[in-house]
């Protein structure tokens, strides 16, 4: 029998997949599932690609390229070779092995199967112990104003790098989209004891599942603790352009901008040491450690204290009257 | 200003393609036209593969694999090598170069684009000098009625290796399909000195072309001479299934049976040596030579005697009234 999940995790892509990755170590197996964004999912080449459920899978199957902490660590790029010869896009890198998935799931997609569906099973094949689930079935698409246009999520931050100065964003599909019957048992469960928001970014990862109506209602209607883990240190990111969106959407840096992102959602902030000072006076309970996830050590550090955290609040009874 | 096509050859996969290598190194450069079967294209893990016009853009492209006649020369296969180890189907090998052209023809065909535009412009990035012509931008699909059921055909050709035993043949969609306007163009046009039809197999990969009524017309209706180089040498194919397809219908392997399957259709025949006490009492004129193609230095000799069979039979105003 599949063991219930007793924590959901929600992620992005690679920050989010070490502490799902941290989760899933200091968790019993088959507890932990991670609720994950699909808002940078794109259709490349005609191939549909979705990078962040991707680097979940990678992460979580062991194979994951841990230096950069997406892609495969057993790659080659023939592919990638031949089609820049032949004079076609290479700024976004597909391996040769990678292919496979986004070949198969373009198939499979264009033949009415499900995104949960399909995942599972490419979770199944790579030996994945927890579960991954797409946020949403349907295409919902993060799409950013900028100083240089509204750009499509993978041209801003693949092929642009994160240069251009965000204005706004808006999650095209997302109020249309609906959660699935298997986010929805998660969230409904019993077994469940804890949500836990990854330290993704929040603008880029965490709002395009939040953008969905009722799944975002769903998690607000949780009788659980909510809590987030920060994505800043010392007000900067660890990875990615957090920070610099913060500051072009006129927010400081600081923990008390995540918290108030969050408001009316968490229960609990994880913070780093060094934005210790800046946390006083927030309107959640905070813990503050060390939140850099150098390594398996400290990837299961921080999710063991997430885990004792939602479960401290849990028995105090401390869930928020949520929005 | 391009030159105006002087020669036409018809040709199916690794056979005809060296042959028509050999016409493109003797003619002047740009007055070669190919015509080639598309019968054999299948969608394979969702990817419009078309394994014939592939093997003449590789071969004329001077990419291909010499010693198998097809794919490429500079190939690896570590997409092939993944899909087997996540348990896809493994029987047809796609290289991981070879990829680049079957996802970008899925995408555009799928947008629209005609096969034809398509393969002109893969021709002109691999730097062919002759003009590839698919036999229809529709889709036609060979099948074959085998004693193991009907098969698609490269599920025998491939996936089976012709061990089936062939009971008929049919081309699903060549009733409906059209010649292009860019291959009636080269078949209307004055410039126009002769059709070859090259050595590939006649079940498998010319007649698929000539079910196209349109197309089969407008080739009977040409004032210039049609000469078939035959695919046999001694009664046994270089390679493939000809002679076995022709025992299993019936049919002995020899000269006089490629004449008769082609009657009312060519005016000459190529043999080999080998064949040519089998080639006594023939429809046709016909010019004996070693046929066989080993060296590049073969298929120009082969490709001339062609050219040369096609212009004598010109001179001497030798068109049967075709059938």
């Amino acid at each position: 029998m599949t063991p219930a999940n007793t924590v959901l995790a929600i992620s992005g892509g690679v920050g989010g997949a070490k502490l799902a990755l941290g989760l899933e170590r200091v968790l019993p197996a088959g507890e932990l599932a991670v609720l994950v964004n699909t808002g940078d999912d794109f259709t490349h080449l005609g191939l549909r690609i979705c990078p962040d459920l991707d680097t979940l899978l990678y992460t979580l199957g062991g194979v994951v390229h841990t230096g950069q902490g997406w892609g495969r660590a057993d790659e080659s790029f023939c592919f990638m070779d031949e089609l820049r010869r032949q004079g076609g896009p290479d700024w976004f890198l597909l391996g040769d092995r990678d292919l496979v998935l986004h070949v198969e799931r373009t198939r499979r997609l264009a033949a009415g199967e499900r995104l949960t569906a399909l995942t599972a099973e490419f979770a199944q094949r790579f030996g994945v112990r927890s579960r991954l689930l797409p946020m949403s079935d349907s295409p919902v698409a993060t799409l950013l104003d900028t100083d240089a246009g509204e750009l499509e999520f993978q041209h801003y931050f693949v092929r642009l790098r994160c240069t251009p100065a965000v204005r706004a964003l808006r999650f095209a599909g997302a109020a249309q989209a609906r959660p699935t019957e298997e986010l929805l048992n998660v969230l409904h469960s019993k077994a469940l004891q804890a949500v836990i928001l990854c330290p993704s970014n929040p603008y880029l990862s965490i709002d395009p599942i939040l953008a969905i109506p009722g799944l975002s209602a769903a998690l607000r209607a949780s009788q659980v603790p909510i809590i987030a883990v920060s994505p800043l240190i010392g007000g900067r990111a660890v990875k990615g352009p957090t920070a610099k969106i913060m500051q072009e959407l006129g927010v400081q840096a600081s923990p008390a901008s995540i918290a108030a992102h969050y408001a009316g959602l968490i229960d609990g902030l994880v913070i780093d040491h060094a934005d210790a000072t800046d946390a006083r006076g927030l309107s959640v309970p905070v813990v503050c450690t060390d939140t850099l996830m150098s390594t398996l050590a400290d990837r299961e550090r921080v999710a063991s204290i997430a885990v004792e955290f939602a479960a401290t609040l849990r028995a105090r009874a401390v869930i928020r009257s949520r929005a």
